[in-house]
């Protein structure tokens, strides 16, 4: 059995994250006392990862207003929706947030007939269902791709799409979690995805903790590695799929699709079906969050760079739908995710 | 007048190098009292590039066998074998360290006649002559390199290549200092080269200390920034190129010279003619140096992947010859230096 990091934890109404900013020197879980807490360690990443600030966004809303429920239905139900929109607005770019709050509000809504008490009961067992889903999503995701994965393979990966970014085994991780379980062996490479580090600091902690045969490279030695015949499959997630198959995800992505297409290296995005938005038509829509310079300039506290140099920081990029061999998810895996096969998929 | 910082200095019989680790932060000049201390600079990078480790074993030579001219002429030159042989292989990929120190033996064995006094004098004049003979190598490349540089452009370079890397204008960056000399407008990214951040520490404070519009970037940034047209050219350094055209150089080169083909930006390297190897025949030949896993695992003093967590470190990497637009060498562009290319140039 695998011993997975609890990325959060809902214990006899009490709501723990563990902070991921302290990882791989610290692992600490810490429990959310008021709704300010959770939207705080939400802000601060300390809770991150698209699927998994989903859930802490629900389990969150339940900590605004465990202690509320005296109040009557139609103030509780106020509060409710105050809470709702405070949280929402912790990551205005992650649309799993906005999503787990509104159908929480909406499950209020249609129970709006209960007492605050009994309204309560059914918004917790509505969280647990949210994250139960996100663990069998995870577990369907991973399912799905693991007849890519096969014995003495090497597989890189970028950023985390871990169990950290999830509540269940990850997403680009699922396959490998299945794979390892059943007792295959493959060597995963792990770029260490600057500028925040989540390959070295997340992704290569998550899968030497379970016994993966996991190697930390920077990102630049992609190529090198690729060139020495080391990697068979490249594995990535994404935070967004254009309706035309283009992905959205961490930056660096986007370089290590091209270089996979040069040596010939199949190249998948993991991600569950609802990440793909068929209201934006291509890649260059999607907006592209730049960051602060000290990202770039600093290794958190260290800096590496003269002071006042210029800086580009863009935190995402769009690797074009003709450089993914597929997307996996938990509907099965879409080849060639072009406008055509996306439409036609699952219809 | 550009001011430059000086990468190694000779005076007095005494030598002294800017210690390049401690840079940006601190601009701070070491005086070098022993071969150990020399081949420990070397070693750690006190001092590096190709070129100004050339230079440095001249100088280092010297400092080794100084106070060693009362021995008789037989002594001096076995005193002079031994520390050509330690100071060599203070590091394996870069031929430049090995070509100087070989020259300087061979001129030794030249004026074997002489007295050890009178022979030091040669050996001290034969090490200024090679210092000399780099400053103009990298006035005669960026003479070569300069019509590469149009006004507007954008250019991409990777590591340190520049005036740090050698005791003139650099290599990469000289065709820079030239047109920026001549007043033509144009923007340089720099990788900031991961693990040991040459782009970060010294090509972005080189080329801000003369003025130019210089915009650092991570590594994994590259494929973004071209895929918005601001990169028109890229040019590095190089290490050894073989006889057929492959080219040695700082890890992440070869990723980025697939980004630049994928994007049919061209890709240029800059190097002085000896860096050639014709004893070499093809790049899977040049050994390359793994460095240690700190150096993947941490940033300087801050730790930001787990402990004992397996990494891969090369040094360098190999870009294959057909991804090289042309050389820039001080005897002109030696364009698609591929086997046939390189032999029948300037021969």
């Amino acid at each position: 059995m695998i011993s997975l990091p609890k990325t959060i934890r809902w214990h006899s109404r009490e709501l723990f994250f563990l902070n991921q900013t302290l990882l791989p020197r610290e692992v600490i879980e810490e429990k959310q006392e008021s709704i300010k807490q959770v939207w705080d360690s939400i802000k601060k990443l300390k809770v991150r990862g698209a699927p998994a600030i989903g859930v802490a966004g629900a389990y969150g809303l339940l900590i605004g207003i465990k202690e509320k429920t005296s109040l009557k239905i139609n103030d509780f139900l106020a509060e409710i929706e105050r809470n709702v929109d405070f949280l929402g607005n912790a990551r205005p770019t992650a649309v799993n947030l906005k999503w787990a709050l509104n159908r929480m509000l909406d499950v209020a809504k249609k129970y709006s007939g209960e007492n605050s008490k009994e309204l309560f009961n059914i918004l917790e067992n509505e969280a647990v269902l949210i994250h139960k889903e996100d663990i069998l999503l995870c577990q369907k995701i991973g399912e799905n791709g693991l007849p890519l994965i096969e014995e003495g393979m090497g597989i890189l990966t970028h950023c985390n799409a871990g169990s950290l970014a999830t509540t269940g085994i990850g997403t680009a991780t699922a396959p490998m979690y299945l794979a390892n379980q059943n007792g295959t062996k493959f060597r995963v490479f792990a770029n260490e995805t600057r500028p925040l580090l989540q390959g070295a600091r997340l992704t290569s902690w998550e899968l030497s903790r379970i016994g993966l045969d996991i190697t930390l490279i920077t990102d630049n030695m992609a190529a090198h590695i690729m060139s020495q015949g080391l990697i068979d499959l490249v594995i990535t997630g994404t935070d967004r799929v254009a309706a035309n198959g283009d992905v959205a995800n961490k930056i660096g992505t986007h370089g290590v699709a091209i270089l996979a297409k040069h040596f010939g290296i199949p190249f998948y995005v993991a991600c569950p079906y609802s990440t793909i938005d068929f209201n934006t038509s291509k890649g260059e829509k999607i907006e592209i969050e730049e960051r602060e310079n000290k990202e770039v300039t600093n290794f958190f506290s260290y800096r590496s760079a003269p002071e006042d140099i210029k800086v580009r920081n863009p935190a995402f990029d769009i690797t074009p739908s003709e450089l993914v061999s597929g997307l996996i998810t938990e509907k099965g895996i879409i080849k060639f995710p072009n406008k055509e096969n996306l439409s036609k998929a699952y219809n």
